[in-house]
């Protein structure tokens, strides 16, 4: 492994003599910074005034920061906390603003940082603005020999998109609080203001409801927030600049309110509380009074709960067959007119548009919602594809963009940062541009419990948000990866658990032996992408809600760095033309994986969790075998023959067969070598 | 390192083989047990059945079981969630128990576990007994190469005592309901059954009050629990057979009294809440009705609002120096012939005893209630000494012991383990020893922020838990360790966070760099024990609340394993008469230690919060070498010269000195050797 990691030293150099002068290890990298040469130094006397006064809030934001850079610095500041209208003698960061904003949709974000080598004066129209900077100032603490210091700069920052959204499910998987709480305190350091939270599904509705308890009650299960736990969620994350949207999905995804209230059914069945995932039937009765009374009052109870001036129904994937099995719906569609189920919908949006409306709340809802006669005023959410979303800008509608940002299908960051919420190829106008908010990453929760979650989240998220924020033509993959990398081990301080898992992880699942064989196996490989892991069965039976969340494939992470740098060693040495120095690197980690499979199975022995992945731990011995044998031929500069080439290809197809949910990530680099030199 | 770890796998075979078969990994070891040859083996058709039904807590507990199996194994159970009531078919582990419990002091805990090729049965007087031995069950899985199972095997269990002990502190440094709930279940594993709340202190008031609301409001700053979350965690503690006794100290410690209502103070001083540690002044006004009218209201808000009898009262600490200055008490005292404030405490404890029998409360509290003309159904906290214990039991009155529990004083297991509740040399009878009830382990959180809290709770306290519930003659300390070993590792499963937080600290000192050479350093020091670390002053002042906890002192745990092995290894190397197989791993591990330093140098140049532990890092290196010399010595057989033996004497002298608040911990070992060669 150590090459690999001198391997990525230098490539980290490279790196930095291109770039870090521009972007240092900022995350969203600011709209417009001139980078002087010189060091603000902070010893244990730098203390933070804040000039105005517009609210508590941003008193707390700063004893905060100050905590943080204390807890980096152990510098031991004398400043305890930040109390409004009281004098800083010899401040040394001065913040001022000019109003204390509100947490909603298109409040001015924008500050004006400035750091000269005797202090740092931070100015924004809101506290919000100035919350932003902060978040700035604090990626930018550095340090050397002499002690900690932040670069001489001056930064004006402001979001190109108004929405730059987090959503969490909390249906499939429940996330208590804490959860919640420390994902928030991640968002803010990388600037994203909506944390939409997808309230209720098949599998249970986790908020409490003092107007239908038994909504929480029975289809809760024990697991939901009380409503002093949202207010203290919003409380949080507004003291943040960040808004709560809430998400009651209907009509469809409807198990948990018809598993609490039955008159809700367009259905006689009796149902219960989903254990499985996928679209289910259970949808609620749109030709029944008591379904809009039933929505009119939670909508009243929810939207004075959460005062978001956003309200999202969902209104996705209704699979409509117990609405064409409902005699008396088939009747009052023939009757209105209405052609067919997806109209059927419109009217039933229609219906509840008045009523959140009748609430002061604007309704969002998942791009299905999209219909003809889809009154004006609805945010449509698009997730199916950018055809919706343009659609939508186009005919008026405002929209968000999650399709291409649905981060539980553990694809690479470079898959989401190269997506941009404005397609290139729209061709919509400016105007029509404008009605395109921003988008939401998505956290649904199928194979996410509380303890995983986190490393599902970050810190792919954090380039998704620089996408939200940065300018357009902010592109490079590389030095998103560097400061991904900065921002990441950051993000640690709040509480996320992302890297700090994996360890805890691998003593389980070893039983507590050593853990090296096991990590060098899962450095390589991940979970399937996209929904490929819902086809795989585990022990003859689908994924539920109570399958365990603990073996290997749950271990992976998506766009491990490993593989991400061995694919391109080989490449280097492909193109270097077999340069004896990469072939040295390659040979030696190939070497390394070559060795790994005899310790992992004798682990395995007294940990039988293991077993499941060590047909996997095989087919990486066979890879990294072909790999030396290539290294051989092409040392030896004889060709191989057609068979060896025909039988290898073939074994590297079958080493890239999924086991229990995961797929080998090195495979492609050594196919290519075998390629290269038998073309 | 690896000789060390060789060593260490040597010594826990010869453990293994000597103890292995009478304890297991059990923790706390049980009254009886009868160990078979067999085994149970389980596969994913394992299910439990509770032939009896008392409520939901123990199909909620048998459920959470399953679980935890299930992510042990990876086995995937059909079995989803236990209900009442519901018939289990080919159920293998059955479960039966005569009554609910109370969770309550005296209930029954016994249990009795039996474990066939065939099937486990877990009969227990009560719901609460159930759940202790489900514990045991778990503590016992185990695997071979053809999967988990569990030894066959009777058990007979009941705990020593009835009240075993955990007392946190959430004043000086706040711990959320999740620090809490995690805790819990750490306590339930090892059959734990008190969480002792201290709510507030002078550095702060914890707990939402709606008849007073500045107590939270204002002393709270932000931090405490609401009443919502106080019944939640009642609720989680009483689910898994744990009571909650909250303190509210009085009349000392009462700045966060007085900082709300200053009406409460025996002093015209203008009291804020308290930033330092120690005994400070505020003391509540016990001339004054008010006072008591107060505590009357606060009493029975709090009264109703804890379920539990016992109510502690705090009463330590008081230095009498806002009493003694006042003229208005002093009047008072000559007028009642109260002859000094020891005397006046009790005058203010009848009164407040009073007030609690009122609200059916049994009082509790510090030693220092321990007066004249006590109540005798007050319960006494001995603290200061097993001396107020055995007074206090011989007396009559119902006493537990913390002195010698103190888990914040950073001591080794041996030290708390080696101590039991009734003294042995007390002299008490049968009779007066019933009076003792038990103990607990208090963590004082002066240096304990939430992050760090778990691991300087656990897993000491697991042994501590082994002291209250197993028998007197269970004092093995070697295998007290192997099994705290296997103990430590399934705490994880609770998301308590003593093990992996020093990955994350380590990343954040060395500000992401390598961690190997902080580690090698770390893994020898230990904060200072006792009272010492309130003596170190930080950047030249006192440690306060908002001192940041995140340098080196605080990433260190206490009973560290490497210097407690090579104090062993140095041992037999000696007592070998130097034979050179131990020879062998004394130098090399010396080796480690002695070409550490620059490594670690390199690191802090970009990392300065690590500089001022660099001195420690010097010591390290001069302690190996002088114990590379002294094997050198003899290896050559040479002795050294008496000039030799006084400087180094004199340099190891210097390098027991304390360094930012940790001491080096294989001073010793290199200590006598040297003295042993030159004797």
């Amino acid at each position: 492994m150590k090459l690999l990691i001198k391997l990525f030293t230098i490539s980290n150099i490279v790196i930095t003599s291109l770039f870090a002068s521009e972007t240092l290890n900022l995350m969203p990298v600011p709209k417009s910074m001139e980078l002087a040469s010189g060091k603000f130094r902070i010893d244990r006397e730098f203390k933070i005034e804040i000039l105005s006064n517009h609210g508590d809030d941003l008193y707390a934001y700063a004893t905060r920061v100050l905590r943080r850079l204390d807890e980096r610095t152990g510098l031991c500041f004398s400043q305890d906390i930040l109390f409004p209208d009281e004098t800083v003698d010899d401040a040394l960061l001065k913040i001022e603003t000019q109003s204390q904003g509100q947490v909603k949709l298109y409040e001015d974000e924008t500050y004006h940082l400035t750091i000269t080598n005797k202090d740092i004066n931070l100015t924004a129209q809101t506290d919000i603005g100035a919350m932003r900077g902060l978040e700035t100032l604090l990626q930018l603490l550095d340090a050397d020999e002499r002690g900690y210091f932040f670069p001489t700069l001056t930064i004006e920052d402001e979001p190109r998109f108004p929405w730059r959204g987090l959503m969490i499910e909390v249906a499939r998987h429940f996330h208590d609080v804490n959860v919640i709480k420390r994902n928030i305190d991640g968002m803010a350091a990388v600037k994203m203001n909506v944390l939409h939270l997808h309230l209720c599904d098949d599998q249970g509705f986790r908020v409490e409801s003092k107007v239908f308890p038994k909504l929480h009650l029975i289809s809760g299960e024990g697991e939901y927030f009380s409503q002093e736990q949202i207010k203290d969620i919003i409380r949080y994350a507004g003291a943040r600049g960040i808004r709560i949207v809430p998400e009651f999905d209907v009509p469809a995804h409807g198990t948990s309110f018809i598993a609490a209230y039955p008159e809700l059914s367009s259905s006689d069945k009796i149902v219960t509380i989903e254990r499985g995932w996928g679209v289910k039937n259970p949808t609620l009765n749109p030709i029944n009074d008591f379904t809009y009374k039933f929505l009119d009052k939670l909508y009243e109870e929810m939207g004075s709960l959460f005062p978001d001036e956003y309200f999202h129904i969902g209104g996705d994937e209704n699979n409509g067959k117990d609405w064409s099995a409902n005699k008396d719906i088939q009747n009052f569609m023939k009757e209105n007119n209405i052609a067919d189920n997806h109209a059927l919908q419109t009217h039933f949006n229609k219906k509840i548009l008045k009523i959140l409306t009748k609430h002061n709340k604007k309704m969002i809802g998942w791009d299905e919602i999209l219909q003809p006669d889809l009154p004006k005023e609805s945010v449509v959410h698009s997730w199916r594809g950018n055809k919706y979303l343009v659609e939508a800008a186009r005919k008026g509608y405002q929209t968000i963009l999650s399709r291409g940002y649905y981060i539980d299908l553990a694809k690479s960051t470079t898959d989401h940062y190269n997506l941009h919420p404005v397609p290139a190829d729209s061709n919509l106008t400016e105007e029509e541009q404008k009605n395109i908010l921003g988008g939401e990453a998505t956290m649904w929760s199928e194979f996410t419990d509380s303890e995983v979650v986190d490393s599902r989240i970050w810190p792919r998220t954090a380039a998704i948000a620089e996408r939200f924020w940065s300018a357009v033509d902010v592109t490079d993959v590389d030095d998103m990866y560097r400061r991904l990398d900065a921002i990441s081990f950051r993000l640690e301080e709040h509480g996320l658990n992302h890297i700090k898992y994996k360890e805890m992880f691998m003593r389980r699942l070893t039983n507590n032996q050593e853990t090296k064989s096991l990590k060098t196996l899962v450095d390589v490989i991940e979970m399937l992408k996209v929904y490929k892991r819902h086809q795989t069965f585990f022990k003859g039976e689908k994924y539920q809600s109570h399958t365990p969340l603990t073996r290997v494939v749950d271990l992976t992470t998506p766009d491990q760095v490993i593989p991400r740098q061995f694919i391109k060693l080989v490449d280097q040495y492909i193109s270097s033309d077999f340069s004896p120095e990469y072939e040295q690197q390659v040979r030696s980690q190939l070497n390394i994986w070559k060795k790994n499979d005899p310790e992992l199975r004798s682990i395995a022995k007294k940990s039988p969790i293991l077993n499941e992945i060590l047909p996997m731990s095989e087919k990486l011995t066979t890879v990294s075998e072909i790999g030396i044998q290539t290294l051989e031929y092409i040392k030896s500069e004889k060709k191989p023959s057609i068979f060896w080439k025909r039988n290898v290809l073939k074994s590297l197809e079958s080493c890239k067969e999924q086991v229990v949910g995961t797929e080998l990530m090195i495979v492609a680099p050594i196919e290519k070598m075998v390629k290269k030199i038998t073309e």
